[in-house]
């Protein structure tokens, strides 16, 4: 069976992506908002800039777009091809996931939740990891087409699972990066070498992705590459612990840390890197982290 | 030149790190409070088990105790051998680690703070990580020694760096411990898949050695096996919280976690695991993490 | 002008708030969920007992339930007197409050979130304290109608902000109880005597509402009377969290006393009074309070 | 019996307590290690300025200095009159107490820790509070000379029992400043008018003596007077959160003001007033705290 596929959002996850589905699928559309980003990714990648109307009348349908808000009123006024599935990329919010299958699958759309990790480099060589949520067998009909761009796909429970997933995954990194921040702020006070002692740390019991991989490529070479901005991040926190209320959970660390990287988000440059959290922390401490 | 090594303190670790010393030393004095212990080791490993004033006749010399009083407690009524060197493997006190190299010197004794991570499977193998503080030029005389025992073997810093390198890695530990099990149980909670989401974290941004390791080989499949005491890890991050306090520093999700810990650890079982952290979190939340 | 004042929601605090009503207002209607408690205020304090439908019909309607969400469930199938002022005085949701406000102005009536403190013993005297939002000229017309009932009453802003300011106020009064614990714990401890120590604190500086009464009436003496249930008070302190995490701040302390109030609510018994977060401190810290 | 009486330092407190003492008693030494300030303290009430050896030769010795560190250095060398009671008004560290009556009753000489609270308007008016460890017997003997510069005059325990008590007094201060601003920022940021809900709180139950007088006085009016210098409270909030952490207790909320505290500290000019936490605040959330 020959599949139309489409995709919405051609941001720096989305063009990069989009651009692995003409290996998979003859016929691959994609939009975005400023159009001629749309028709530079058909030039280059051979896929074909279309409207957005046009875009959702395919088979399957991605969409990867800054928040829920976006997606949702992207989606409102549109008319959706019948027997479609929406695969929504975007780091959303749990809540917005379950209206949305609901408000689809009355017009005989499908949709899932399936945020995904990675970052551009995962994007650019389809390595990314899909936390998906909503219905199984739409995931299983969706899955080939994940898998063209991504790696490690799995289906994590119910429609919102998947964003859910990605929500406490970039939860966990954000504690880890201000626990990192801190013990770094506190190895360095007392003279120690922070270089010598995250390869430690790092072969250790206290090692995360953050340790080994943030620290030394972002922080303390002071590159702060601007890859994934911070109010993002935030944002993303912000979800985590509405799960956590939602719940009726306590949970102080993630509290704490939602806090912290709230109050970095208000200080720093709108779009700075989440690595410039160390920099909220050095003007706390005044101890620069390198 | 040959050497005679000497190890203090034949613990978990402390009896699996002596084993490896005759293969590289021709004469190995082990002590231990309980003398059978050393006896069992004599025998087995080809050790001799000696006095303790005997011991720290050694030109090397190990020790390997639950905390830094113990080995000043040790060390006090001592005569030790002129030109010797004390290799610390307790996780201690970096204040102490000062005062003791001090007070060593003058009796013509050096002392590194060494502590050491990679747990008992680390010290069967030999692949113990070591994190030195101390006078460079004693770390490359008895780096030999430690290289008999460890794999990643690094000078970080004067004395007291080793300990304060090994107290803020477990900090980080229970710092990701504590968000770990805040997330699962969030998760959980949101009716997602436990094994399956840890499966995209630990291949994303959220991943730490608590996500990929501790999560499911002690608290998912509940077996909390005994290796490393909690009441052993409240005092490290005690340790840690100092260090904060004492360069004046703000640690919030140090200082939180460092609760946490502490109420875990008064609240279970003496000698409860360190991933038992995870049942007082099940305690507060109605929410078990499977 | 003749008002008719009708009482919704005769709880510990509506049953004795609404019986003040009749020295002031000629026509008093009451109505409760279960109707022999409206009966019997009518017998005792000359109130009517009614329908709810006819209870929507006075002029000034004063409603006092749970939360927000069972207020909402309860207005929508009514069909309110035009020109009615409905005077929520509910711990309810800011967001509830803008809500209800639009909905119900669409029906020309006007709402005013009015929540109140002073506890049964304020309402008792009616010396309770309004914090009310909504519409300026509302709040003077249903100004003597709610001087009937408190002592201080103020408009602190738009729609929404009285409940804020309730929320915010139980929200300080969680972070104030939750340190106060913690800082009675701490001296317990140290061999301090509690009535004298803190006798010295409510002379200083660290004073609280919490310390001067809460600590001598409720947890040293060991009574923790049943008046104002812990999940409440969790709820509230969720609310003040919405509030914090919508305005996109950072509130660490908040977050932390909240995470811990929360865990308190799913630790004790189910309506166990606010003061018992006392007993989650206990248990944590194997210290009584008293 | 005729007692003679010496106050040493006299900063802003001491100089007002000690204007007091020569009404009481017929000879009152001060020292001061500016010695101009003495000399004007004696000229304006009475005192004698005299060297620090012979303010020690009175029965009932006062000190009054920023930190135990202080009185331990200027106790050290000094020959203190047989039998004298030496009353430590400094906000002191508990441990320096315990050491400090067993070193001072080797000489006999008695020694209480008996910080005050009230503020230099307290040590103006002699209405201060008195928070005193020591011997009993001590306790009374001094009793006389505390109650010519004090109302409330407490024995809380043993020694260092006063010293845990400021300590915590000042650390409930510290949990309540930050909440305040949490909460302040929280409703500015929903438009609420704050004068109008802080009389609320004020009247309700969660006033503390930071909302009435700390927010209203030095905050919302933006004077930020420089009366108690901000890392002075950091100073008291790490005494207390090492109270904490010597008795092994868990208090997160305790633990995480005690960050905030120290980062204010970090942040602001050098002997602001401790209320400009406030404006961490304002710059960790971009709102006025007005």
């Amino acid at each position: 069976m020959t599949q139309i596929v489409s995709f919405i959002g051609l941001g720096a996850m989305g063009y990069r992506m989009a651009a692995h589905l003409p290996k998979h699928f003859s016929k691959v559309l994609v939009w975005n908002r400023t159009s001629n980003k749309a028709e530079e990714h058909a030039t280059t990648y051979g896929t074909q800039a279309v409207t957005l109307q046009e875009a959702v009348q395919a088979d399957i349908i991605f969409s990867c777009l800054p928040t829920s808000a976006d997606v949702e009123h992207l989606i409102q006024p549109l008319t959706i091809k019948s027997g479609a599935i929406w695969v929504d990329c975007t780091s959303g919010v749990p809540e917005s996931a379950k209206k949305l299958e609901v408000q689809l699958k009355e017009k005989n759309v499908a949709y899932l939740d399936a945020p995904v990790s990675g970052q551009t480099i995962g994007a650019e060589n389809a390595t990314l990891t899909f936390m998906v949520g909503g219905n199984i067998e739409t995931f299983e009909k969706a899955l080939p087409a994940m898998q063209a761009l991504g790696k490690l796909i799995k289906h994590v429970g119910d429609s919102g699972a998947g964003f859910a997933v990605k929500a406490v995954n970039n939860m966990l990194m954000a504690v880890h990066l201000c626990a990192a921040c801190e013990g770094a702020s506190t190895l360095k006070s007392h003279g120690v070498n922070l270089q010598e002692a995250f390869e430690c740390i790092n072969a250790s019991s206290g090692q995360s992705t953050v340790t080994s991989s943030v620290l030394p490529q972002r922080i303390f070479n002071r590159s702060f590459p601007n890859t994934f901005a911070l109010p993002l991040l935030a944002k993303d926190t912000g979800i985590a612990l509405d799960l956590v209320q939602n719940a009726k959970l306590s949970a102080p660390v993630i509290a704490a840390s939602q806090s912290l990287i709230q109050a970095a988000s208000n200080l720093v440059e709108p779009n700075s890197d989440f690595s410039t959290v160390a920099k909220m922390y050095e003007m706390l401490n005044k101890v620069t982290i390198e």
